[in-house]
């Protein structure tokens, strides 16, 4: 059996569709893991079930007493606030206090914050930035997000909205609206989304053969596109290849901000980490301003893939404050 | 007299034609100032004149025991080394173990950085940003840099390079070559070099009159266009107008970085902060994410313009660290 090491977090990571809550040692392994639908008649009921799971979930694993504390990465939250503000992908209105709503009902310091800002905190507790003080990681899924730490500190900003590098705008995606009723924005090339987009263009632009023809359009899915380039299809590749490119271009940039020592990709999209990573250092090498240049690690998420969002929020209250 | 606040530090702002140096209270009030001519055969006999003239000061103002330390801005330093590294715009070789070197013969703690992480201690210390955890000092003069603070600590970087925001690119300047060797820094528009680049665009593609035209173009600088403007000549007053716009459509970026409260200009071409500031603010409005739009002031620098310097680099002894 594997040594556990003290002391032990919860991690909740609130999704859309499933909540999943786990019990995390100090240097990642998860002791106990369990999940449910999110959708719930209110967020009330929802923290009720969560209460309930996480109870059964201390005693069965014989840890009553401890626990540090809980975290809780959910859209949208604010950790200045400790609440889920203007969330659009979940069941409930917002804002929803959700660290006191969980606090009261467990008794256990609770923190919540945004995916990105909890995949920041993962990597460096357990996973690809351990050790380090200063590096970016970019959360590349439905959205593009990122939890920025500089000097070991994470940045939280003014309301707790530092971090928005998806909202960036760049030339190359100047052409693409985004939902935030701007253009430009890395998101609409990055995310899941924004490689579908990349993919119908050059689908209607060349007339390359390619396996994704034979997937109806408004079925292709990232995840196809990922496949088909894994298999060697070479308009798949290319699609990466662009998008890898653009994540470069942008990157460049973001060094300026933080003198990162590594740019770390994470979250769905970042699972084609071997078709992305070359293509971004290559247009970060050829953008960078030279104090930059070769000195920016491309590294793909530590964090063990489905188990990563609920690692980020477990190392919550793990963070030095 | 005015009342004087302990404790007490020294400012030392090491410049390519001066060196200015000052005892300053908690508050920002100057003590005693004094400078020389920063052109010595090498950085020792630098070192050796500015300890000579400190510790006169110091006897003279009765304050021996009383000084907390140091504090010194100079071009391209680097506060994580305490060296000045690759300096072009003075007169010695680099790198230069400064800190060490002022440290040693003045037995006084002794902190070095750049001139725009001086400036950003200085506004949070005795200016603009006084009480203010989360802002951007956009230091406009031959160069642009940034001091960026976020969460109430100076962002510094792995090599403490972080917040060179006059090397962040944009579309506006695509067409302007940058000393870097790329193309599209903010600093090719938005210093006193930017100024007369984009004054001489303006005067060839326009037939308005103006007293600019009465200026060799060799000759022009960026403080005649200033003046100009001023007097209401209206070519002058456009090229400000387009240079507030483009740091305005750059501060809608720098905005998702760090959430500031509010963004403050600093340094010789910022001394037009009425001809800049409402240009900036009205495109900041019109290209920032929702998040920032409306959240975001803009400042003109308040320390006093010929002291704005020293004041900033003794400040530095005054940083929580």
């Amino acid at each position: 059996m594997t040594p556990l090491y003290p002391p032990f977090t919860i991690g909740v990571d609130l999704g859309g569709t499933n909540t999943v809550l786990a019990i995390v040692d100090s240097v990642g392994h998860i002791v106990a893991i369990d999940s449910f639908p999110t959708a719930t008649p209110d967020i009330g009921t929802w923290a009720d079930i969560l209460a309930h799971k996480i109870k059964d979930m201390i005693r069965t694993s014989d840890l009553d007493g401890h626990i540090k504390g809980i975290g809780i990465g959910a859209p949208c939250a604010n950790a200045v606030t400790g609440s889920i503000e203007a969330a659009t992908d979940l069941p409930w209105p917002s804002p929803i206090p959700l660290a006191n709503m969980v606090q009261a009902r467990l008794q256990l310091p609770t923190v919540v914050t945004n995916d990105a800002n909890a995949a920041a905190i993962g990597e460096m507790t357990y996973g690809a930035a351990a050790g380090m003080k200063n590096f970016i990681v970019l959360t590349l899924g439905t959205g593009v997000g990122a939890g920025v730490v500089c000097d070991g500190h994470l940045l939280s900003g003014t309301r707790g909205f530092a971090g928005e590098l998806g909202h960036v705008t760049f030339p190359f995606a100047a052409d693409r609206p985004c939902g935030c009723g701007r253009s430009g924005c890395l998101q609409t090339v990055a995310s899941a989304k924004g490689i579908l987009t990349t993919a119908r263009h050059l689908l209607s632009v060349s007339s390359e053969p390619s396996s994704l023809r034979g997937i109806p359009e408004e079925k292709l899915t990232a995840k196809d596109i990922c496949e088909a380039a894994h298999a060697g299809d070479s308009l798949a590749k290319e699609i990466y290849e662009y998008t890898g490119h653009c994540l470069g271009k942008a990157a460049a940039e973001f060094a300026a901000l933080t003198d990162p020592e590594a740019i770390i990709i994470f979250g769905g999209v970042a699972n084609a980490g071997d078709l992305l990573l070359p293509p971004m250092r290559d247009a970060f090498s050829k953008n960078a301003l030279h104090l930059y240049r070769d000195r920016v690690r491309f590294l793909k998420s530590g964090l063990e893939g489905a188990n990563a969002a609920v690692l980020g929020a477990a190392s919550l209250p793990m963070m030095k404050r």
